[in-house]
């Protein structure tokens, strides 16, 4: 367990206020050195009630007189009931670096280190003040950018993927004791194998469940990552033009929330509450021209990476442009859009048919903003996204998903154990995997060291 | 009086923590619409304590289902016991953008409307929390980026400044009530004018002081904005290495601090807590070529601007040079270096002549980095700092300045009328308005609203 005290600024610098985090063993002998607060310093720090809020002043006591660093606030909560199990408090001093700068010296000096990376969460589940599902919800919680990643983290982090995890976990443990059962009485009575169907049936059930939550990993990647989108088509079709007005006011904002926590600022936008992310093409044109024919394989190499091809065009295709198409596309969601309305004088085609098969085609003008709406609504369609539900678990972890292919291994092979007549010793081993790679999950079993390193060093400072 | 309820971001996206400030007569009904905490909730909100911390949730009320927002801390101040002087609350959530913006919008769809710049600070001026001087504190405090500018402020924050202008005020007071007293007596007893030395040698006491205060602006403003060093010198003598070998480790730093509150990045360097902005100048040369002319040009353009020279050579300067050099610095620091030294076989001169003045040389090598630290020792006591203790007060505004500047000349017409033996009423016209004039400092007269509005502007959103 650890005893040390970590300390680190939780906010960015340059605002009005900044939060500085302390937690450990000593969190509040160290904070009792530098705070001068009459509520604070007329009573022994176990006296402190938890969650109390003192005003005063954060001092610098190495001078032989005490130099004020600022006027602060600080929240004090006792362990256990803090955020990380342990005696802790936040410093809400000024926004200015100097001073954040100077608290954390100050800390420091007096015997608190500096905080790694999602330390602070990393107590917290450490002092099972929360399993690691929940733990990583709080760093998706803070990434979350739009209402589809903002529900599926709060919803995590309360606990509802725990709680299936948990209802998994007593199914399986039913299951093992069956078959313990099954064991003593094959032991006692020297029969051979006993009546497997409601094994059978539970493991099936146990089967069921964890391929749904597998499954919604695709789900829980589209709105995390968002959904990737090619806009295809000849040149001058007007492609940049239509990506320009989806992105509308919209560009700003949304560039603004990716920078913080993306590298690469894709063009995104949000529909109804999903994200769609435009892959960047270059237009499709007949050409021996090797610069251009670099560009038509970035189309296709688009067209691979998309879940949805957006297809431009400005008249009527040619039936081998169409044939190429579909094959292209193959797989994936097709939208084809027909832009240019305002210059068309004939009466435009609603659908196109391609191999006996009838696509609707949206007609818009770009230039105009015409239609725009309707190409929205097709592009939401064409995600397929399931209406989300407040008791919907979505997995969006690759970790968790990894973890639940395996836990559907191990359970497979239980199936086929017990379908198979294979010895109970065998089948309980297979279980015992199943329980360990659920476990995994919410890091109920011992997990290892890299595991916690690597999901805690994706956190910011201070969480 | 402000009693509509305001909201405001109060530190910068992308961090761990998140703080929302809330203020105003409704802050706490609106926040119990919102926020759904045991502590809280089981309150009236008129018996909630002052400085009392929960833990809770803030929820979307407006669907059928309230839809959990985020977990948060809520810290609650009861008036008059706040920063604002009214009923406020900080709400410390996730630093997520997407959260931030959800909890503001239900604030303000709750009653509330976002803040205006520095808004939180001037309603505290408003309701007598602070006076102005130290609400302009705050913002200063938030800008502090070495120890001189935080000191200033934290001296001026904790009403240092304010507590000497009190004792200008009832010295003034003395001055008018004595004033008045002779205008009795003359009245009655119909005598021409009284013995006024009592009066003069209050008055130019007064003065002293308000000369003494007006004066620290030049310090102040040095200190706040760093002091300009200009270095020059011929071309190749050395100056962009000696400038990249001052500025060492203290640049990244010094540029992202100086990022966030500035528009241009200047090379500055702190020396024992001392900000030198150096001040960008080209090579001095002769020559008739007009784009070097043009360097040339700016080279004395920067001396015109800096407050310190650092003329640096690699070899003894002419007569004529030494001749031009002292009439171009006249009036300002200078400090001559000679570069190099590692190149320099012969015995090297520690002073040189000029005009039947000496000056001390710094000898060193940028190169090999000899005896920087004798030349930061002279930037530093070139810039010859007062040594500031606890109870100085340095006026860094120019408002303050200005208004002491208008006080010094009403206070002078008070001296030169009372040696003039003008009649009382002339002088004490005059009084009044040097007590006027100082008050403007404290904002305690009537501020126009012009200067508050300027003043406040200048904070950041949630300050």
């Amino acid at each position: 367990m650890n005893t040390d005290s970590i300390c680190a600024l939780a906010t960015p610098v340059g605002g009005a206020i900044a939060v500085i985090r302390l937690s450990g063993g000593r969190a509040l002998d160290i904070l009792a050195k530098i705070f001068r607060s009459r509520s604070f310093s007329t009573l022994q720090i176990e006296n402190l009630p938890t969650r109390s809020l003192h005003y005063g002043h954060i001092v610098d006591a190495t001078s032989s007189e005490e130099e004020i660093i600022d006027e602060v606030l600080v929240s004090v909560f006792r362990s256990p009931n803090s955020y990380t199990g342990e005696d802790s408090a936040e410093i809400s001093s000024h926004g200015s670096r100097y001073i954040t700068a100077k608290i954390i010296e100050t800390l420091i000096r007096n015997g608190a280190r500096q905080a790694n990376p999602g330390e602070f969460t990393q107590r917290a589940f450490l002092n099972g003040k929360m399993d690691l599902s929940q733990a990583e919800a709080v760093a998706d919680l803070i990434a979350s950018a739009n209402r589809a990643t903002h529900r599926i983290a709060i919803s995590q982090l309360r606990g509802h993927f725990s709680s299936e995890l948990s209802l998994l976990r007593e199914k399986l443990l039913r299951l093992t004791s069956l078959l313990e059962l099954e064991l003593d009485f094959s032991d006692h009575e020297d029969l051979e194998f006993a009546d497997r169907s409601e094994l059978l049936s539970l493991a099936k059930q146990i089967d069921e469940r964890i391929c749904t939550l597998a499954s919604s990993f695709e789900t829980g990647q589209a709105l995390k990552n968002g959904i990737p989108v090619a806009i295809v088509g000849k040149t001058n079709v007007g492609k940049s033009t239509l990506l320009n007005r989806l992105l509308r006011d919209d560009r700003a904002i949304v560039s603004d929330i990716h920078g913080t926590t993306r590298d690469t600022i894709e063009d995104t936008i949000d529909i109804r509450d999903v994200t769609f992310r435009f892959i960047d093409t270059a237009g499709i044109r007949d050409t021996s021209d090797s610069v251009e024919q670099i560009g038509i394989q970035r189309t296709f190499a688009a067209i691979e990476k998309a879940s949805i091809i957006l297809w431009l065009t400005d008249q009527e295709p040619s039936s081998e442009e169409k044939t190429e198409m579909i094959k292209r596309c193959n797989g994936k969601s097709m939208i084809i859009a027909r832009n240019k309305i305002d210059l068309n004088k004939s009466p435009i085609a609603n659908s196109i048919q391609i191999d006996n098969k009838v696509f609707p085609i949206v007609n818009l003008s770009a230039k105009y903003d015409s239609n725009l709406n309707l190409l929205e609504s097709a592009i939401y369609s064409a995600a397929n996204i399931p209406t989300l539900t407040d008791s919907d678990i979505i997995v969006t972890s690759a970790r968790h998903y990894e973890a639940l292919l395996r836990a559907h291994t191990s359970i497979s092979r239980v199936i086929d154990g017990l379908k198979q007549q294979l010895s109970g010793d065998l089948i309980a081993e297979n279980l015992r995997f199943t329980l360990t790679h659920l476990a995994d999950i919410t890091g109920g079993a011992i997990t290892p060291q890299e595991t916690l390193s690597n999901i805690f060093s994706h956190f910011c400072v201070g969480k």
